[in-house]
């Protein structure tokens, strides 16, 4: 049985060849318009010349293969829908990045910062737009037009629900009062429902019928709710040399974390810590943690993580993946949610 | 026969019906999110309270049921794609305001002065994403999934081609020496395509066959860059107690329309005119109209429009669209391409 590194390294490059001929420049556009979104995608730089990539952990579109994978025996049928998958999770960081005001992307300039907030806005549409493309045009010519309805249907779901996550984050940026329960509605949009779609479209591309659909579809809303909630915990709690990222950067930032949420509904000191506006220097965020660690934070958010992993294996199991394929689909849960920290 | 008032009338209804019912607020949604979209309709105040509708023409989807209903007697079968193509046409708008720092929209403030530019953009997105939903949730339960995938892709070629002609838009504003042809192939993606994808998906959902679909796709096109050379004309020639608009905005904004990039091309006057950053005031506008008026800018454009009209009927003619609905088609594109002026 390979490992779960030898079958990355068997899918990866599928996908990003995948990726790249539905990104690949047409002669009747101008070559800036391709060359902001291979810039974005981490192939090229500025000029455009090819660059050492860059390129995120495509752990949506290898969630959508391997599903297909324990589905069927075969991730082939599932190609198109990984790759909108994918382009779809990069025309949302688009938008975020101009959104949030974030400069930096992959550790370089983001795309707006360097064309502009117009052309960003609009290399995020037309991401959008290739996304839908990555479906008809990477379908063989005897897939099943019903089949591929239902993934596009899916897919414009899954980006309305996108929106609705991402209006509710930025409302809330601006609104006191929100809770525990907000912000899990919030995440259930914004980060675990194109997670859910990454693997229903799997299965649907496969051909599962409808209950087995389904318990991938929630297999991957949990493992995306667990994955955001982890991450939190991560970002406090998380040693800097095994995340790879900063201590405490959301605290450091104010960011209305899982953690903080829950901290800042049982305890009015640190409520007090976050509306005063001095600068959250490194004394005011041991303060932060230690009023975090007096309520509970840390464990009430990793028993919530630990309730979202028993349902993504429950369902992982119903759903009963077959093959080589399906033990991968295991060993990427455990990479993705028993991390250490 | 039915006048094309009587027409109009009588169409209008079901297309604002089907979109009211795409952008229905859903309970699990924020009321702000569908409000955004709803106001940006023109059909609620920025309270979300019922205002008196000030909606748009409409003019791509009535092409859609007109162009179906001239195919195979019926229009029901393209009210799906006409939502769609008028939903595509609306996001274009929420992002195009953004983009341009547009404060005004039929009169009201636009949604970003609003509520801000990052749920302007969120809105855009959120309205793509309906744009695409409206044809499998308007489409009838016998609907063809083929007929339905061809529509779906054509909507994603047309915003693809959309995103083209905004990026050369953009891009022509901080460029001289921008010429009577980058602006045409401007114009083809920014302005022709979508009118050009509203008469092709009105064809293809009736059931025409690919020739037929073809004509009325290039009958749309040339319908849409007839309209716009025409629409430049009129800027700057038109009576503005017939257009409705103030006179020569184009050129007090120094904005590069067919008629002004004819004229720079043609008479360095002009463009010394148009590179001294002075205030173009009256004076200014009319030195600017009589230089354009020297050089033959007037004649040069309406020639060009009157070719695209000729294309626009013959194939028209070509497809030889059936019944009351053709003789419709004919009338909609006097109404738009014979104006008084």
């Amino acid at each position: 049985m390979p490992s779960l590194a030898d079958t990355l390294n068997h899918l990866l490059p599928i996908i990003e060849n995948d990726l790249r001929s539905i990104l690949k420049p047409r002669p009747t556009y101008p070559s800036l318009f391709y060359r902001i979104l291979q810039y974005h995608m981490g192939w090229v730089d500025e000029n455009g010349n090819p660059c050492e990539p860059r390129e995120g952990k495509r752990i949506r579109p290898i969630l959508t293969l391997l599903v297909s994978q324990a589905v069927c025996g075969d991730y082939k049928l599932a190609r198109p829908a990984a790759s909108a998958v994918e382009l779809i999770h990069n025309f949302s960081l688009l938008h975020d990045d101009i959104q949030d005001g974030s400069p930096l992307r992959h550790n370089r300039p983001a795309a707006w910062k360097i064309w502009g907030m117009q052309q960003g806005i609009n290399a995020g549409d037309a991401m959008f737009a290739l996304a839908h493309l990555a479906i008809p045009r990477l379908a063989t010519s005897d897939a099943n037009p019903a089949i591929l309805n239902s993934l596009l249907q899916i897919l414009d779901e899954t980006c309305l629900e996108l929106t609705r996550g991402q209006h509710l984050d930025m409302k809330f940026e601006n609104e006191n009062g929100i809770g525990v329960k907000d912000y899990l509605d919030m995440i259930a949009g914004k980060t675990a429902t194109l997670i859910s779609a990454a693997a229903q479209m799997g299965a649907l591309a496969a051909g599962a019928d409808a209950s087995t659909s389904e318990h991938y579809r929630a297999f991957g809303e949990n493992l995306g709710l667990a994955f955001q909630v982890l991450d939190d915990v991560l970002d406090i709690w998380g040693d800097p040399d095994l995340t790879g990222k900063e201590a405490a950067v959301d605290i450091r930032d104010r960011k209305k974390s899982l953690p903080v949420l829950y901290g800042l509904e049982q305890n009015p000191s640190l409520r007090a810590l976050y509306d005063d506006p001095a600068e959250m220097d490194d004394q005011r965020v041991k303060v932060a943690i230690d009023l975090l660690d007096n309520v509970g934070a840390r464990s009430y958010a990793e028993e919530l993580a630990r309730e979202y992993s028993r349902k993504t294996i429950e369902h992982l199991e119903a759903a009963s993946p077959q093959g080589d394929a399906g033990e991968s689909l295991y060993k990427l849960v455990d990479m993705l949610l028993q991390r250490n920290y």
